[in-house]
């Protein structure tokens, strides 16, 4: 039976992907690894919309999001950390372990953060250093208007506290023009709409964002983004980096540039649609305020009575189709459709057909 | 023209190992990923050769070396760090960054770190709560007496220091019967001997060591060890896991396992001696104490007025033999030979049948 893997992560990997990464093994000093990298961090630019540094780390996104936080944030600093959901939590959980006083604003399952939420917030406590916040929570299937989100930061003027953003599941999907928003650090990973294998985490850093970690003592060796910065420069890394995954990654990259950008937010938004009409129409519900719905994850909520997990357990194993279950409160109570990266209407239409057959 | 890729990591990848990481994608929450993760756990306690949990991150080596300190040494703690090369300095530089007052203790480029002087270091500094050590260091080509050194450390008693090994180049080449030298934390990454793509950081855990970590505050979630332990008790991970490289690695451990454990020690040993009987047949010189050399790196030295990286560039070019070069102080005096894991006699003949035409 075909597998049709439609959980928001781990995404399928295209052939060319697969091709890519059986390629032998080359040294991380080589002419060929420097052209590699170098071509890679140039074409993620594009990717991520923006004209300051992109980084490359061996790690998943949560490494990423951590190499974040520990390079920007002084133990004691305060952090607003904006959550609507199991990654908004975890990014403000981040925060604290790494010593942060983070105040967290929190948003109902399924909703989006509210702009002036956070305007009221920044203005009550204006020495917060840093806004975290999720792009598209994969937990709910919810995009936050980061547009808005950013406007109110920038609001403050001059003085304003970083915006990081969490965009493990936007980028490459979701358009975010990271700097025409002026977001501070941008973060994701290889094995969501980029279509390779989870092991690289990617994070973008402005000028801005610079200054202020030139000036934060430096806690973390592995996280080091300056050492990462000065050493890309160079086309090498401080550590020995990811090289199968990062053959993988440019085969991933070259599909997208392929396909050109806005073709390929188009395509997730025809899909993104797609998927929540098909939804509807089989009479089932979505988790998500339809003002804010993703079009790269889709939670499926059930009537009473049905077993969330008992479904998916039968379309893994009667359809061989794979989606994700609830997180944190939501365990066992709703299903999430992944469609980013590698996807067709025909992947989605398979999903929907095995879900109507379970429910007939 | 074939390329022998002959630097110390990342290796050479089996045939069997680049058909397992062109396997396609899988959910990192299926039964499937929790019996290929615990079987992986399983057999990399076998060729580290301890009872304890054995750990895996997605990051490289660099970020299991952090983990082991991160979660072991408050900020302030005292720290020993012996020395004897490039990685021997990086660990101690990781842990300054994490805090830790470190105390080096170190030895020329090319010798071993002497257990004598550990055992005084130790005695003028009581309150010294780990000692890191390489087991193997990779820049010199010299391999350490551990088991000496483990017993300097345990003469101390009840409250000797945590004993923290790099054994980076040696775990799955080298013997190192972690349990019986008892030694606390042994960390290292799935690009040396075990055959597999950077990407994946591994690290044993003895009990000793978790009692230290469960009173030592926890200052990062990504390396937070007790996470890690008690997700993998489920099969899972705390953050995704590096799944095709975990394909990898399970073919290159299943490498090792028919080879049988102690084949692949003599079969290390047998071609150490075979690639440092051929330099020195070629006029050249071992940087290694010859007590002290090293089964998995071989560390070459020209006579005056040769330029190794000239050399290393011509085998490059005219042979396809791709050579390790010196880093640190030794940078363009020497050239780097790996030997650990896929290799054989064959490729160590061909290197010095390359080096021997350039020579003439």
């Amino acid at each position: 039976m075909h597998t049709n893997l439609r959980i928001p992560g781990p995404t399928p990997l295209p052939e060319a992907v697969l091709r890519a990464l059986s390629q032998p093994m080359i040294s991380h000093r080589s002419a060929e690894f420097k052209q590699l990298f170098k071509g890679l961090l140039a074409d993620l630019q594009h990717i991520f919309q923006t004209e300051s540094d992109v980084l490359l780390l061996a790690a998943s996104g949560t490494g990423g999001m951590e190499a974040a936080i520990v390079n920007t944030i002084r133990p004691g600093d305060a952090v607003l950390a904006v959550s609507i959901g199991y990654f908004g939590d975890r990014f403000a959980a981040i925060a604290e372990t790494c010593g942060a006083r983070v105040t967290r604003l929190t948003f109902p399952w399924g909703q989006a953060a509210d702009p002036e939420a956070i305007k009221a917030q920044l203005a009550a406590q204006p020495d917060t250093r840093a806004v975290l916040v999720t792009h598209n929570e994969t937990s709910t299937g919810v995009t936050n208007d980061l547009g808005a989100i950013a406007a109110v930061v920038h609001s403050l003027g001059e003085g304003s506290p970083l915006l990081i953003v969490d965009a493990v599941s936007s980028i490459g999907a979701l358009d975010l023009p990271t700097d025409a928003w002026g977001c501070d650090i941008v973060t994701t990973c290889s094995q969501k709409a980029l279509m390779a294998p989870p092991g690289i985490a990617l994070l973008s850093v402005s000028p801005r964002a610079w200054r202020v970690i030139e000036q934060t003592p430096t806690r973390s060796y592995y996280f080091d983004l300056k050492a990462l910065r000065r050493r890309a420069a160079e086309g090498e890394t401080p550590a020995t980096p990811p090289v199968s995954d990062m053959f993988a990654l440019r085969a991933g990259v070259d599909l997208i540039l392929q396909e050109g950008l806005t073709n390929v937010f188009a395509r997730h938004h025809r899909i993104g649609e797609y998927t929540r009409q098909g939804i509807l129409a089989l009479g089932l519900g979505l988790l998500a305020d339809p003002r804010y719905v993703s079009d790269t994850v889709t939670a499926v909520t059930f009537p009473p009575g049905m077993d969330a997990d008992a479904i998916r357990s039968r379309l893994r194993k009667e359809f061989g189709v794979v989606l994700g279950g609830g997180q944190g409160p939501l365990k066992g109570q709703i299903a999430r459709i992944g469609h980013m990266g590698y996807v067709s209407e025909e992947d989605i239409a398979a999903v929907l057909s095995a879900l109507r057959a379970i429910l007939a």
